[in-house]
């Protein structure tokens, strides 16, 4: 992300803004220092919004949205660029708003990677040291004698990242820390040093915006291609790439028996779609796989009789991998940037490609 | 650890194994193949060995012994190295071959940070990500809604690490991955570059041998050293160094006063007797520490009936997070350099000093 000219410049905009936070002055205040005569209508936004919850006066005039959704019936006639809080854009897809070619997107790609690799790794390393069983072990008050349980460090070991963009990278940086070889998978070939760069916001010092870690890159759209690369002796697989019509349930059982191989241990902080749960649960149980952590289900919210619940050494999480004390702060980092674009001049960050819905 | 002459040395040795794995081939012949004539006894040793475990002829004869201890009364009249698998030599300090200064002993120092490290890291994810929570939630077959919890990530907090020796080097390394502000804490002040070196074996890849992290180093030896390093709001303390006389339950009341400042999470992977075990109960117990995790108790093994197996937030373990499939191989690196520099001159990794203890 370029630095951005941060002059003050009158504005007429009006901003909507429908986070989970309640208002928060300095946000507000960094505002309207920015862009006198800006106004900002700020509402706290914990489940999904219907049109009558926002005076039609607001919906009449807002300019710039900045949140997760609006209300699929809700008309912004005004509307001219919208600030997403997601890293992907998929659910928009139908949204007139967003067909609309003048009315610019962006994401919050860049703003999870730290929270969420940090979810990656500590969920693999907790598997690994058998957190949970010595966990079960304290309500017993047993002290387990030396050499009952072995352990596999991560040196050495390979993890394989589907789709590497800002989430697979900061995942990548940890992976390398612990000594592991990465390998990446991306949907288009990445033969130059340019067209392995990353150029969505990145938390500075983390990550990989150079896409200088993986050792080898691997690419293709085919299921030959995926399970060539499933099929590189992986430890771990972290599946970190958007949910588009093509890839809809992209690791199944075909793709489960290639991970049986190396048992390779299946990491999704993407979306619940790109596995099929069915095989999930199949490979878990008849340990095809060392186990696995998924942060998304399909479907979702996970139902409370859904065999995946009971399925052997998985962690399952409700869809909070993104969720962090510091999200919000990288996020206005990202609208700040973006406003003074759209009012100076210069790149946007995040940019969405309205085919690709990211 | 220069890399040492590996040529064929005949050998009048007589090497002594004492480790809990079964006889390796590969080692038998890697040493074979070396120093041709040598004598190999490998005893798989999983709980103390007495002295009649062994026939007094190896007692009698043995000139090196590659273990993690040798029973107490045990008289080796021939010994001349001993390779500990241990980082610390604390437990041979009352033994007469360690008291005899002929008697050279090398620790295994570095051929642990890769999966201790690995431990603290995990651990401290797991707290601060909520993972117990999650698994118990697993059971009750519960999504919990959106925004009912939140999380910290570690970008842009703090880890002190008391200790920076091999161990802490690389819990140096993954958290400055993580985006985390390090500081070290050493007896002797460390103000060259050289100073802050460490020459202990190295994985390849990991750790901070040129003590390069630290974005500042504390020092000293006193109560008010230690407190004052302690009171640098700390999101993280890890205790990684060696138990001396000195520094038995260094981690008391008055410390946890301190660190309850920013209810800093207290890692121990070196010794239980450096933390005042009911100091630490009454820490966890009243809020004064937002958790820990203790690989290592004081005593151990940990009675059943103990307070500390039911103290909120915390992880136990049973002095298990130097155990890795990858240790073996390891100590083998470093005790193969140490023979070769017995054999050829050099420098040896990892001496002793038999004062220190490590």
């Amino acid at each position: 992300m370029e630095s951005t000219q941060r002059a003050r410049c009158p504005s007429k905009d009006t901003i909507l803004i429908l986070v989970p936070d309640e208002p928060k002055e300095e946000v507000i205040s960094s505002l309207q220092k920015h862009y006198p005569g800006v106004k900002i209508h700020w509402r706290s936004v914990k489940a999904p919004l219907s049109v009558d919850d926002i005076p039609q006066e607001i919906w009449d005039t807002a300019t710039i949205v900045w949140g997760f959704e609006i209300p699929k019936d809700a008309f912004l006639p005004k509307l001219r660029f919208v600030q997403l809080n997601s890293a992907g854009a998929d659910h928009w897809a139908k949204n007139r708003h967003y067909q609309d070619p003048n009315i610019l997107f962006c994401t919050s790609n860049g703003a999870h990677p730290p929270q969420i690799a940090e979810w990656v790794i500590g969920s693999w390393l907790s598997h690994q040291h058998q957190f949970r069983k010595y966990s079960s072990y304290m309500q017993q008050g047993y002290w387990e004698p030396l050499f009952q349980s072995s352990f596999q460090d991560s040196w050495g070991l390979r993890m394989g990242i589907l789709g590497y963009g800002a989430i697979g990278r900061q995942c990548a940086n940890l992976a390398r820390a612990l000594g592991m070889d990465v390998i990446a998978y991306t949907a288009r070939e990445r033969l130059t040093p340019e067209s392995r760069k990353d150029d969505s916001y990145c938390v500075p010092g983390t990550g990989d915006p150079d896409g200088l870690l993986p050792s080898r890159w691997f690419h293709g759209t085919t299921k030959e291609d995926l399970n060539n690369f499933l099929d590189q002796d992986l430890d771990i697989l972290v599946i970190c790439l958007p949910l588009t019509a093509s890839n809809r349930n992209m690791i199944s059982r075909q793709q489960f028996e290639v991970l049986a191989k190396k048992k390779t241990f299946v990491s999704n902080v993407a979306r619940g779609g790109h596995v099929n749960t069915d095989d999930l649960v199949e490979a878990l149980e008849k340990g095809m796989i060392r186990g696995a952590a998924v942060d998304v289900t399909d479907p979702e919210p996970l139902p409370k009789d859904h065999p995946l619940w009971k399925a052997p050494n998985l962690l399952i999480t409700p869809h909070i991998s993104w969720v962090s004390t510091n999200h919000w702060s990288r996020v206005l980092a990202i609208f700040e940037h973006n406003l003074a674009v759209l009012n100076h001049g210069g790149e946007f960050v995040n940019r969405v490609n309205k085919e690709l819905h990211y």
